[in-house]
């Protein structure tokens, strides 16, 4: 069976603690032939639904190999830690049993093989409660980099017996779509889950109604053609739809946060006449 | 005597700035074949206390090679930089001899050689002020890297006139344990300077008094396994024990930070019978 | 002609999302061999100047290799990607013709070939806009380290037409030095855009004057010898003029920022005699 050489690391462990250095520390030791590429380590604390989606937007550009995901509120506790094999073996996603690798699983072609990480002879002794990534998943990872076959370093089970993920899909509710805010970026940009095909029917001026405000976003063929004071309504660059202003934040400026539903319709002939300028908060 | 090709680096330069990304330049252009590993660049400025103990937490899974650790307050200054070589040769650390490193040499069984940096054949010239991290312990540990042995990188000198650190230690106060915050993690839980063994004749339940609060503190075997509105004593993935919130920050809600004295002592019976949820507040 | 192994970054994107994780796929997937640096992702968003000071600050220390540097307000619009190949071929810096690679390709020496990335064959297909970043640069940085040819990847354009950068210029008024605040660091230090030589004349004690406000700076050897409560000048590491307090952000206590004006000139005889203590704001 070929080796991997390349293991990704998506956690919400932040870069404030030592705890992504530590792992990066157990896979040195034990695989000192792999490379390591952070995918991200900024998911919010405790936030799946978050990961699951970062993971999802990244798995199509992840490098043959493995994958360590670890967004884990459950530690600790009965959840299992599982690897999960895609894409003819392409990939192997190592994480918690908890919805997290869902998506991103379902992105790659579905799980082919998947195995339960109960193995100690295959993971580190914890000075006390278990560091998953550290004690399970970067000596798990290590293990499979050298050659270990997945049907090694756990026990088989049932694809079909892992935690589903939750993504949220958009629908029509009269002649508006309902949407959901999926991501904000760093730029304030805010991903829905449509893409533009999904909204071609409404027309260049939209109405975006999302808690008490309503605002005419006007489509723009990227992030810098969106006009000074306009709500530009941009196919980002995964494709989907997002609410975006010019060189400023969207999400801050209009209130809009990850989660927050969006109704989308097409704008009326009095909106089509103006659009409201962006008061910007300085 | 055998090359390094592993180097580790715990700063306080954050990851703002470009300090660490030069570090990792003069690396590079000096010891193209070295592998470098951040185990954090995340410690407070200026904060040696907060640099060490996290140093101390992480060598014991460092890989065998070289060791870079700045938080140096007094760059510039009289303080010495130095290289000291622990656990027969398997790891040389660099940094200010200003009690940084000390704990984490004490980890590593003891300084067995010490040097100080002054050879300026290999450093580099600043082109101002030193800057120790890019000037004078990359290319240090880049020829260390090399090959270049120890006592060629400096001057020798007494392991015993090394700057000590300072563990902070819990101590026993009649019915009472005084332990101290060492650490407050991305997730909130306060990690005390006690093991679970040393405050095990406090029982299933252990009263925490600190500042003006006290609170009771429940045990738990896992951060998961915490129960809502409890206060858990969990034995952290270090072996020591932390004060911590079901998917919540322990720290903010009890208003704990590093550094913190808590005292411990067994739960009284009307204690026993009553566990105050906690507040969060939102 | 020699091919390249590293590919350094510098970039706005933050360590938040996972932009820089898909950079790093790309360039994993299609050239392996290659390493990556980190020089900075914490460039504020959009801004160029500071990416470009960040930029122009490392430069002198960066490997041999492909520098990617993104800081990109106007992506998607009508700006240029180009490459620019440095020192013989030493370099070749990546990015948007927006001004941001000026003042390092100037430190470098100059432009000696650049080229105009419009070759699709050597880039990504987005599903959406593109994402520069991982669409244009990424894959072309690694068909570089690959050995394709600087003249293959694009269109070579004559160096005269990339736009030029804005680095700012001390000048003498009357008895005085208008400077400018290029840059705080984590530190807080106020880097200005003068050199120790620059302000020879002004002696020992130099008047600063910055807003309403007006402060006597005095020199110091190192940010180590600022004494306490004592304003300091101290020559930077770069080389240049910073202002500087004992162990706290000098630009937060004098509320200093990037772009900031500040007036140098001697010190008055009755300012020699005092220095107005800082009260820190803790």
């Amino acid at each position: 069976m070929a080796e991997y050489d390349t293991v990704s690391l998506l956690t919400d462990y932040g870069l404030v603690d030592e705890f992504v250095g530590v792992v990066k520390c157990v896979l040195r030791d034990l695989a000192p032939q792999a490379r390591v590429i952070d995918l991200t380590h900024g998911i919010d604390a405790f936030d799946v639904r978050a990961g699951s989606l970062a993971l999802a937007r990244v798995i199509q550009y992840v490098p043959r190999g493995i994958i360590i995901a670890v967004v884990d509120p459950g530690v600790g506790t009965s959840r299992r830690a599982v690897a999960i094999e895609v894409a003819g073996g392409e990939g192997i996603l190592l994480g918690p049993d908890n919805g997290l690798l869902a998506p991103a699983v379902a992105m790659a072609g579905g799980a082919e093989r998947a195995v339960e990480l109960n193995k100690p002879e295959y993971q580190l002794e914890a000075p006390g409660a278990t560091f998953a990534g550290r004690d399970v998943f970067a000596p798990v990872a290590a293990h499979l980099c050298n050659g270990v076959p997945l049907d090694e370093v756990g026990t088989l089970v049932d694809a079909d017996s892992l935690l589903p993920g939750t993504v949220p899909l958009s629908r029509p509710e009269g002649d508006q779509i309902v949407t959901e805010v999926l991501w904000v970026d760093r730029y304030g940009n805010a991903q829905l889950n449509v893409s533009a095909e999904d909204i071609a029917d409404l027309g260049e001026r939209v109405q975006l109604r999302f808690g008490t405000t309503t605002r005419t976003g006007v489509r723009a063929a990227s992030f810098g053609a969106v006009g000074a004071g306009q709500v530009g309504i941009v196919t980002d660059s995964y494709g989907l739809v997002a609410v975006a202003l010019d060189r400023s934040s969207a999400a801050m400026e209009l209130g809009l946060r990850a989660g927050d539903l969006v109704y989308l319709r097409e704008a009326g002939d009095a909106e089509k006449g103006t659009t409201t300028p962006v008061q910007l908060r300085r």
